[in-house]
């Protein structure tokens, strides 16, 4: 934590005290202890602090950038316990999953990074286990693997909509927390974040798309079907949350409101993950000098 | 090619110029032509284009961003037409491939972009034809696949190393140029790229990599058994290119020494391309003023 504060250019955040507000690690948890207009952890003027936040956001980032690359490099001398971090987005339409992509995850090197996007289960994975095209899109070690939805949709949708029977909804909390178990004690870090942003924001958001030709491709009529079950969703997700939040795979809770705190929040999270990982660089398995000789005769 | 260039603000280089001398699209070509030093196009001093082009690799380009968002929206409506774009990388060791893809397209939106690496073929993909682990990485509607490695290494270190007898490694580029055929008329923009290097230059590269206790993971004993057969891969390179670059399908021979060359020649290519689709926002398939209502009313 020190580590990363004191690599951090930003006397306009404490991310301790962001953390403070918004890691959730166990079952008495409540949405509403949440604003999604909160700030937790900004310090002085907010107005200033976006600015701020927005340049860290941008600005290219050398010791993130090293952090991923002696990740990566950990994977690519085939160690078998080289480790891979999994960021997990969840959160409402418009809540800015893509945007934390973009701008977030935009910042690192392609190469070391693996997209998913769950969207409806198609024939072939509804004959499976709900976990089962999740496993298939895991992160291979030394990558940074995100979750544009994820199996948490399985708890959601699935509970609100009554696409399945409640008993296999209530199974279904106690796999995902084996399975989440099983996926760190393999070597992969959990980062499981919800954006949190409140129904009048939706409601912006949706009428932009709506009034910007630019952005249509974006709206769906099915949009405004899911947005008046919406204190069912937010339910769903209090109880989902409280489920599955454990100390060792807790969930942030990140009032997303503003598109930039949610991102600053997600940036920070990240450094810290790898940061904790102390990665060092591969020790070579072959011996520099004698192969420095071999180049020079070639 | 006017709208690119005007729409660039770099009046140290000319894409047109760079483009009639590294251009390759018939049988008629020999390696020699073209210097791994050379930089066709750049105007005035090279260390000042060199500085320009360093700040053009890396800001951030929203009008290349917007033209992949179209791209990428064009695909999300489920438009059967939808085009994508994959820029083919090939070169020796140390060429710079992973450089490009980390700076060249590090500048897109991670969403709308899909990797691959081709290694040593597995045992499973042993047992088919070369093009079937190739075709199964090819880039969805809408994104831009990046190819590190491709379906060339069947006919590069696969004739060198007589891996494949010379009848099936003579077969392989009239395959080549089908398979290449059939992906360009379902709607996928081809981009071939030859990183190319001289024997010097990756004399150098090679020996930090041994230098740097940082860059070791890079460096793998059998760099310096490939390098030793340095003249019979540039004649690979040169003959799979005679036999492969077509008007349809041009190759890219790009002088790769400067690193920073490269991958200027790659980001204006790449958005000559994303601009020769002619690009538009997909049409609303609902109507926005009925949908306004809805989104009031709930």
């Amino acid at each position: 934590m020190a580590k990363t504060t004191a690599s951090s250019p930003a006397p306009y955040f404490n991310f301790d005290a962001a953390q403070a507000a918004l890691k959730v690690t166990g079952p008495s948890f409540s949405l509403a202890q949440i604003s999604p207009d909160d700030t937790p952890g900004l310090i002085g003027d907010v107005k200033k602090a976006k600015a701020q936040a927005q340049a860290e956001i941008e600005r290219s980032d050398p010791a993130l950038a090293e952090l991923q690359e002696r990740m990566f490099a950990q994977a690519r001398v085939e160690n078998p316990d080289a480790p891979a971090v999994l960021l997990v987005l969840q959160g409402m339409d418009t809540s800015g999953k893509g945007g934390v992509v973009r701008h977030v995850l935009g910042a690192v090197d392609p190469q070391g990074l693996q997209l998913a996007s769950f969207k409806a289960p198609t024939e072939e994975e509804r004959q499976h286990d709900f976990l089962w095209r999740i496993d298939k899109k895991l992160p291979q070690r030394g990558h940074i693997g995100v979750f544009d939805r994820s199996h948490y949709e399985d708890v959601l949708i699935q509970r609100v909509r009554q696409f399945a029977p409640a008993a296999e909804i209530e199974r279904r909390y106690g796999a995902i927390v084996d399975f989440e178990q099983r996926v760190q004690d393999s070597g992969t870090k959990l980062i499981k974040v919800m954006l949190h942003i409140s129904k009048e924001e939706q409601g912006e958001r949706l009428q932009e798309r709506l009034e910007r030709p630019d952005k249509h491709w974006k709206y769906n009529p099915g949009d405004i079907d899911e947005r008046e079950l919406w204190d069912e969703y937010q339910q769903a997700y209090e109880i989902a949350i409280q489920r599955t939040a454990t100390e060792q795979a807790p969930w942030w809770v990140v009032p997303a409101n503003r598109k930039w705190y949610a991102r600053l929040v997600i940036k920070h999270l990240i450094r810290q993950t790898l940061d904790g990982l102390n990665l060092e660089w591969p020790k070579a398995d072959f011996d520099p000098a004698v192969e420095l000789q071999r180049l020079k005769q070639s």
